[in-house]
């Protein structure tokens, strides 16, 4: 028997929610950097390895946009990421890349999952951390890099086209694995997936629908990059 | 019996020995960038991890300003860089840091031998040239964090400050070793320090001057640390 919630609990839900999605977002990009970073030294040509650095640096910057959004609402972003360190860093120590290109499809893909996931997510909670988290994901230049670069490794080496396009597919689910547990993991996550947090959540049926878009929206990024879905 | 040299051929001389100066310099930074991105995960804290990061991303800075002077001499990047690529890797090979501080004492310690190198060299070439080495040397909020986080991890751990003093030492001796064998093989850069550029140059007498200046302030630069020379 669950009473009805004072106003004043639901603005923490609402705020904790919104802690928390910052949060997961603002670690998978810190983490993305320095992954990306790393991996530009493999790059076969100094233009690229450039590139490289560049999307990562843009990521770092995408951290920082996140990070003051959190410390705007009271809380120090080392708290708000803390929870989400365990997920992010395991799905990225279950898909390490053994090549650069296949290093720059995971940031692509991994980007593009994340930040399609969290903006349906947070169109139910809060319009300006939609707008944010939309903001993140329209990345122009950072995107054409990564198309452009794939589409120059993979054009005339079929064998290469078919690995990276099983790569995307294992991406796709592995980040779909990684998001379920951590929104029935983490309370203030679930509660608005679960339709709880003042009343225009989602539900159950909700978040399938939001993984059903988010993996059709991934097909057409594989397709974008010149691999098959 | 060697010809005096046109005034053209001076010219040549002086902007290849600049490209040189340039490329090794951008080399350094890209190197620096992803070596500290990729060391940021180990940083104990949170805040310290996107210090760190903050500190590499200001590194690629620099590569790109050292990027576009190189570009206005009418040289690609990747031209300019490719020499020194196999040396500063070595270098980074040969002191591959086995936690996190040590690699930021690297960083510190490194980017300090090199600016101090460098702008001594460049004196003798081109004022415009070294006066964008010594602003890339002058990052007092990136030097400011390297100490303070150096001073408080070995605060109260003398162990840890004596092997950074050991590690501190051993930069400078591979550093020094590296600087020489390159200013030897690179004939821009050897005929600029054996002065044979444009009359002005130094001879190896004045190379030692440097050396001993540059090993001077780099004990200054223990000390800031917290660290014995």
């Amino acid at each position: 028997m669950t009473r009805e919630r004072t106003p004043a609990e639901a603005d923490r839900d609402r705020r904790a929610a919104s802690v928390d999605l910052l949060g997961v977002l603002a670690y998978g990009k810190i983490a993305a950097f320095a992954l990306l970073s790393a991996e530009s030294v493999r790059a076969p040509r100094h233009d690229l390895r450039v590139a490289l650095a560049e999307y990562a640096v843009a990521e770092f910057a995408d951290y920082e946009l996140l990070a003051a959004r959190v410390r705007s609402l009271g809380v120090d972003p080392a708290q708000a990421v803390a929870p989400f360190r365990a997920a992010v860093d395991d799905f990225h120590a279950r898909t390490a890349p053994s090549s650069w290109v296949e290093g720059l499809v995971r940031a692509y893909i991994g980007d593009g999952i994340a930040v399609d996931f969290f903006a349906a997510v947070s169109a139910f909670l809060d319009p300006a951390i939609g707008e944010l988290v939309e903001h993140i994901g329209d990345h122009g230049g950072r995107a054409d890099f990564a198309i452009a670069a794939v589409r120059e490794a993979v054009e005339g080496d079929p064998a290469l086209a078919a690995r990276l396009s099983l790569w995307g597919r294992r991406l796709v689910g592995e980040a779909v694995t990684q998001v379920q547990q951590m929104a029935a993991q983490r309370d203030p996550l679930a509660r608005l997936l679960v339709g709880d947090v003042h009343g225009a959540g989602t539900d159950l049926g909700e978040l399938g629908r939001i993984i059903t878009s988010v993996t059709d929206t991934h097909q057409e990024r594989l397709r974008r990059l010149g691999l098959s879905a």
